[in-house]
């Protein structure tokens, strides 16, 4: 049996595991060792290097986490950096099916056009979830949200410089445009009809992360921001937590998946998850 | 010399051509002939059967449009799709270098993660030109903007069912957000510091067309939804031309490429872009 994206979710946070490690492998940045591999034939180095390096920093950190997040964006300009993406996406699935696999491909198109898009996440990825933006509305998603046992995670107040530009703009009543993309993301009757809904609120902003909490009840968030982007853990975790205290992802990327440019990266990339792993379980 | 996406559209603009043919290039409603072509190897037939539906398309039209628009839903999926998108794009590049390409992919990722869909959209598939998302802001979408030869083409009134939810949200002092994003994304001391910014309005909102043409001046706005989706043409082209009588792009894309399921679709695609430009030309 398939469990859905939330299940798997429930079972690793029932172990108090909250960390999401994020796969940003930037082929630029790894380790030179990894890049030079004898005995891969030149055509297929990068792809095999970026698959080496994730297949490393997942067997080192699978018992530490409850997901993985994979960020299209660092794979997809070329075939050889896509077949990394795929076959690390397979490897999980086969080697930790216990492990919720996250696309994070902030996707959105209008429709039925989304269908290929769901394709690509949900059948050739084989993603359990897949973040996607709110632009176009609940309407246009609906390929997306159909898919019960997926989770559809939702762009609210992203953890970057210049967020603010259009997620605070203040609206007629006074509330904020991301107060109101967290309430239709979350109402029942509207993105959240199949109850598989995810919002995503950066570390970086703990008022509008307790803020969030107050809108979306109990339903998951996934933040990002509190590693390289330096989000404050202790305030996350306060804002962050729902009432049953779990619900949420503390996904963290660069400062665990280059902790080391040499070869004990993914030792030291095993400590890193370690230390945010032990230091969540010292402030709930 | 390489010619900038707005450079490319002026030159055709000057001959009155204002439609793109969007290659919605689905594989499940390619005619049959082309899907069966005996020379082509199995494991190579999806794509082999795209990129000639595309390559007849093209060749068929391309004394007709201002540019090509490649929705990446349709292709990114698998392999074969993938490629069948590539060579589309290099295909055009070659054969009508002035004629500019569309990537339209909806992509925004925070601040440098976009390198990744940057180095996709403008080195690897070499469009002239890509769609965002505008939620993230503009500070977030810098390694897009930057590119100052490529046209940026931001959401902001989408001619889906459902885009109201957020984009029509009133703020306060009374105006509503899609017109804040057209303001942010036409104002040269924001998105627009490079003169390279485009909006996109759907033909399917004929009065927030003609608000956006108030606020942003003589900007180009892509306008789809003239086609399948039922905009009305001469209420398009009053609301949408500025005050130059250009800067629009006029897209469709399914009641062009499908117009015929059988052997003559490249045919009939020219038939129905002919009648698209016509009547475009009878009405300005």
């Amino acid at each position: 049996m398939n469990l859905s994206f939330h299940d798997l979710l429930k079972l690793k946070w029932q172990e108090k595991k909250f960390v999401c490690v994020g796969l940003d492998s930037d082929y630029d940045k790894l380790p030179e060792s990894i890049k030079n591999q004898p005995e891969v034939e030149e055509s297929l180095k990068i792809e095999a290097a970026i698959y080496e390096f994730n297949k490393a920093i997942i067997d080192a950190t699978h018992d530490l986490v409850c997901a993985y997040k994979i960020n299209s964006a660092f794979y997809e300009a070329e075939a050889q950096t896509w077949e990394a993406m795929l076959n690390t996406f397979w490897y999980i699935k086969r080697t930790y099916p216990e492990i919720a696999v996250i696309l994070d491909a902030k996707r959105a198109d209008i429709g039925n056009t989304n269908n290929g898009y769901v394709k690509m996440a949900f059948d050739t990825l084989k993603a359990d979830a897949v973040t996607v933006h709110p632009y176009l509305g609940e309407k246009a998603m609906k390929p997306f949200l159909d898919h019960k046992d997926r989770g559809i995670i939702v762009l609210v107040k992203t953890s970057n410089e210049g967020s603010d530009e259009f997620q605070l703009l203040k609206l007629e009543g006074g509330r904020r445009l991301y107060e109101i993309v967290a309430e239709d993301v979350a109402n029942i009757n509207k993105w959240n009809y199949n109850g598989n809904c995810t919002v995503v609120v950066g570390a970086t902003f703990p008022e509008e992360l307790k803020r969030v909490r107050e809108i979306v009840g109990d339903m998951t968030i996934l933040i990002p921001g509190v590693g390289a982007q330096g989000g404050d853990l202790a305030e996350t975790l306060k804002n962050g937590l729902n009432s049953k205290g779990e619900g949420i992802i503390i996904s963290s990327s660069r400062a665990i998946i280059f902790a080391s440019a040499e070869g004990d990266f993914a030792q030291r990339a095993r400590e890193e998850t370690e230390k945010l792993d032990k230091k969540i379980r010292g402030l709930i």
